[in-house]
């Protein structure tokens, strides 16, 4: 049995996904080229795995061609934009996630990035560096009116880290008609429109599928206030990168924050505004999280490799997303 | 009637106080240099007001002896280590304060800044500005120690904040010694001492004293963890700024964030730092509690010159530990 490990770091501060592949008797080779591997890369390594344990790399139809003995996927993390589900289906392979451990981290880091972006922390910190000294004054959480998208495992604790700072007014905008909210936040279920519109911070925390892939580009950027932040901590493409870039440099916005990309490593023209605080997809990337992530992932590998009943398995309804048409 | 405004910038988010001023038929100038005042400085500006709407300049007794007509000092915000208190009383000037105005600017500052350096926020966003990509490994407030030192306005906010993102372990020291603590928090009183050898994070919340200047010097730096974060948002010379770039630049510290500075405009050597994220005084320059401040220094200040009752006045334990010899 070999298991292809494709997320890096792995196994870096805890050595116990690796120690469980090896007690179980299972090769583990990690990913050679030590980077997010491209489509073609990943084909090229696959051919004689059993299972892979992936990170975000794109696990396609013709990747999984080229792998004629894998039978196992076990996405270290939630987003399943990179596995095309419905290919991996027909083949009879089986897909796995871990949709809990992430969220802690994820919406810790948003928080976070949210009062740097309200307090313009880092741009002060750019000016100290260069010797410079500028007071900029900023906005509290409690002052403000907050718009996030999406209210599933991190959308929801993000309000929740939110209403300890007193917040003055939560829009919130999710797919789910039916959800029911916790009324103590005194939230308000508006339109994605309306939010763009009236919020001083927008923060995405939806998948990325066919509906979000440029939920907010240029249209959706200029109907945001002239000193709104936007957030995207969720999936490159979710905030169109090239849209951002223009209208920041136009003056547009007064700051953005955004650690996922469409294409990782990123080197865009977002390195040009020095009020987009840019971050290299490190979400998830705590050390309890990211342990938590790949031990659970490691863990469900042994089982399916063991013939044991997973624990994990990607439901139905991330299938019928694929089916509308991502 | 003449008041100079000394603190910069002033009336420029909201015009009121400037307002309040004129209303009041009284003459104001602000500070005509723009920027934080040296005490010669002041000393040559203020020769003939009668009143002065303070920042953080040093307001000395040889600066009180070139104003003649002086009667009364309102300082924005909280901090009274600029304002001899003590000449102040012989020469029958009076001083109000503003010490609940700040607080949760500040609070909340600090734990955007403790978010920040656990997840190396700023080293990722410096790196994605040169183009490089740099997944850095983070801790979550919940899987650390977190030492706070000085509970008192600030203090007691950070820890009440803190608490909405659970926190494993939470160590506090303050001079008062029946200081009545929230028992949900589960907070352990412990000596400084045990904070610098066990915190992950370690925050200060005191005002500057001849007692808590250089309180954390080479010393305790040197008693703290290799990957401890030290946060200094209350007054410069806390933490020995030289003491601090010193042992940073030796390797040790994973990450220091210090918006205050013994010197401001602060050009010294932490801006060598990449792990020091530094910000410029700006605990307190939320729009909300800074046009708190300046309001209440005003209504302070035309209280005064109007004959009517102070209600700000600073009270007898803040001359006491100045008596106490800062």
């Amino acid at each position: 049995m070999k298991v292809l490990i494709t997320t890096v770091p792995f196994g870096d501060k805890n050595r116990l996904p690796l120690d469980l592949l090896e007690n179980a008797g299972i090769e583990a080779v990690i990913n050679p080229l030590g980077k997010k591997l491209t489509e073609q890369e990943l084909a090229d390594i696959v051919t004689d795995f059993d299972a892979v344990i992936a990170g975000t790399e794109p696990i396609t139809d013709y990747v999984m061609e080229q792998a004629s003995r894998l039978r196992f996927i076990s996405r270290v993390g939630i987003g399943l934009d990179s596995v095309d589900l419905l290919a991996a289906e027909r083949r009879g392979i089986k897909v796995s996630y871990t949709p809990d451990a992430p969220a802690p981290a994820v919406a810790e880091l948003t928080v976070g990035l949210m009062i740097s972006l309200l307090r313009s922390v880092q741009l002060s910190n750019l000016k100290m560096h260069q010797g410079l000294w500028n007071r900029y004054f900023g906005r509290r959480i409690s002052e403000i009116t907050i718009g996030v998208i999406g209210l599933g495992r991190i959308g929801s604790r993000v309000l929740n880290h939110l209403s300890s700072f007193g917040c003055s007014r939560l829009l919130v905008n999710d797919i789910d008609v039916d959800l029911k909210f916790d009324k103590s936040l005194n939230l308000e279920r508006v339109s994605k429109e309306v939010i763009y519109k009236e919020a001083d911070v927008i923060t995405c925390h939806v998948p990325l599928t066919v509906k979000t892939k440029n939920m907010i580009c240029r249209e959706q950027l200029e109907m945001m206030k002239t000193d709104a932040i936007v957030i995207n901590t969720a999936r490159g493409g979710i905030v169109n990168e090239s849209d951002l870039y223009e209208v920041m440099q136009a003056g547009h916005l007064s700051g953005a924050a955004i650690d996922v990309f469409e294409e990782e490593p990123y080197t865009g023209r977002l390195g040009q505004v020095d009020r987009c605080l840019l971050t290299s997809h490190m979400g998830s990337m705590s050390i309890d999280c990211r342990t938590r992530m790949e031990i659970e992932a490691t863990e469900e590998a042994v089982r399916f490799l063991s013939g044991q009943a997973l624990e994990g398995e990607v439901p139905e309804d991330e299938y019928a997303v694929q089916r509308e048409g991502l």
